[in-house]
């Protein structure tokens, strides 16, 4: 396959044979990572973090993989934003960007940033979060990790639980799953249902898909937890009641499938006990692991870079 | 020329002869930087950005000019100075941080703060903004803009816009412009003149000098344009209204010179419509970019960097 | 001696060997330091700086030493922690980043934080500053200092000024102090005394201690003075007057040895006259700067790294 991409915006723009080039594109990154040997392929390179509200892990991802391929790293964390930099519009800081960097990442509290970014830059632009919209690179990982487990996605029976409506992780990850044949089994607390629109989505896709808001995980391969955020709650009560009924604890496991694993995009807040850390079903530390050699690939592709 | 400057603290210190020298250098910089290469300049050297001000575009700008040469950069954002840290002299922490860096890059909010602190330090410092006072890396890059464009300052007619009583930029520039054989426009609302000492200056140095409140840039080569802000204002509607007085849209481009450019420090917050970006007139982005080249040049001379 | 430390948490940890291994270690990095030549003994190597609190040297530090050594850095500044990542456990968090990394440096507010963050980790981690406890490197940096001055650190008289209650810095110099023959001396105001149970661990150790709140320095070689904190104090005007009791100036240097040094954490406020600075007594600055090479030593002993 050719990449054409210049700009990662968003999952939907992705066929399943370029998510399926990238998972392998990852596959051999991951390798020579191994390896161990140190990579000059970014050798001169600057990457541009720009993120316009606060993120740890996402950032120091990007910046561990461009450091990892021998590039350098410049960009503005949220609290340096000066008040009158907060009055210019994104268009403007981009194209002032774009005058110090190869590649930027874009974080930014508003849906559809990312794109509208996008048509004013002129060196390749990814999207690290817009809001409650997309995250693509996420997304990928999150795939990276499935296959890298089970060989494939095909035949996956695989159950998202938690906060289904205002999860922007688990929307991009339904978005790229309609791409493959999986069973899914979305578990929530009735007020936090997956949107109707990705619903539909799905039925039009033949995505067979179940909604339930009971704890029912013995059929599934993997099993992807997600934050339930207080915040959605008007009422404290309510909310530890909710919380509490979709935590994964020891008991929980021990209806698992022998083979599934308990993946979560972090940071958890209580959804997952320490305890299960341990078990073999673990794989969100692996998972966020994964991010690197996703991330070294996607901007070696974006750049134009072979490797 | 031989370079002598250890420091770069304030552009008045600048004879023509110097800040011709750092254009040409600049120039040079920036055909090597469009060759693509990778630089190894500064390998194994280490730039502080020490900034005592929130601020991303200086900034970002020197960390870039540090790392295309191959060097490496540190510092603090302000809000990372701790409690302890902010109650420290700026002659201890200078002097702390010559231990760490080979150049330092210092903003301070208080005039005078980086001719100081260059009194205790053994390695070369860049003041990167005194408050209201200096920002000389700005002013050279300005320069190196109209002299790319045009060839030349001498004989151009330059006409600076918006608020000339307090902008660091258009001070800093206007001691730079008495070097050159220019003739000088100033058009401000009446209570954001520029300073009766600098129009003196000016009359001592013979440079011609119209002050006005109208927008009239029909004989302007190069228009500067700056931000008015709104905290100078006590009264809001006062502020609308004369910001509005002030703004560049489509209608100001219709009767420029053909080959007038527009300039503006950015971020820009309304004086120049967006409409203008795709005109011929717009140089505001490309200015910016070319802050790169400088900061590189002014870098390596400092160091004592051959190049 | 073979080196078998993976993380450094805490001072106590080290036999008097260990110590002097570190600091024949940092001697021979300073000479390879002050060379000039470039490092590359880190070349693809990342430090992650995990900074729970806002601090500015210590970091500092600690990344000019990781790109001295060829080697890059990431991490959070304090203020960058998202407040979902804020509700995030330790042990996750440095799961997390043990993924970025291949060495790992923590500043966190409580106490032990750092010793259980390293029972959760596979790559090395070395302490930066546990809330009162300890402060390991900045121990082995102020012997380091004393060493190189004096050729030895056993048979010097060690005087320590300041808030000797909650000094961590002390503490773990004094904790360090045991292994050697040294006289020590304590001057503090009554309320600022050293805690009981280190006098009894020194007297255990058979080292000579005298504690006294008058500043009598005639017969020490080494004055290690320390900032009294304005928060220990509920009334203002006694604050004033302890820390005037305890300020070195002038007039206190002329009864000093004259091989004496005054050392210092930094940063100061007060408790040292500036003009102290240009006497031949003050250490203070190099202390910092002494940093430096100790950490590169620190790095690369415990990534395994030779030298």
């Amino acid at each position: 396959m050719r990449w054409s991409k210049e700009h990662i915006i968003s999952i939907k723009d992705f066929s399943r044979e370029e998510i399926d080039f990238v998972l392998r594109k990852s596959a051999e990154m991951e390798k020579k990572l191994n390896s161990g040997r140190a990579f000059s392929l970014m050798q001169g390179k600057i990457l541009a973090n720009l993120f316009f509200e606060p993120s740890t892990r996402t950032r120091m991802s990007f910046e561990t993989a461009m450091k990892r391929l021998g590039g350098k790293t410049t960009g503005f964390p949220f609290s340096e934003i000066s008040s009158e930099a907060k009055g210019e519009t994104i268009a403007d800081t981009i194209r002032v960007v774009e005058g110090y960097a190869d590649v930027v990442v874009i974080r930014h509290p508003v849906e559809g940033s990312a794109r509208m970014a996008s048509e004013y830059v002129s060196i390749p632009l990814i999207n690290g979060g817009d809001g409650a919209n997309q995250h693509p690179t996420q997304t990928l990982l999150d795939l990276y990790t499935i296959k890298k487990e089970f060989g494939k996605i095909d035949g996956l029976d695989i159950t998202i639980v938690g906060d289904l409506k205002y999860g922007r992780t688990v929307h991009s990850l339904t978005n790229a799953i309609v791409n493959y044949d999986v069973g899914l089994n979305f578990i929530s607390p009735q007020e936090l249902r997956m949107p109707r629109h990705i619903i539909k989505d799905l039925e039009e896709n033949r995505i067979p898909v179940k909604e339930t808001s009971k704890m029912e995980l013995g059929d599934s391969d993997v099993i992807y937890a997600t934050r339930i955020q207080k915040e959605r709650f008007p009422d404290m009560q309510e909310f530890e009641r909710v919380r509490g009924a979709y935590v994964i604890d020891m008991e929980t496991t021990k209806n698992l499938k022998k083979s599934a694993i308990i993946m979560h995009p972090l940071p958890r807040v209580g959804e997952i006990a320490p305890e299960v850390d341990s078990t073999k079903f673990a794989r969100y530390f692996e998972q966020s692991r994964n991010g690197i050699p996703v991330r070294m690939a996607l901007l070696c592709l974006v750049m134009g870079v072979n490797f």
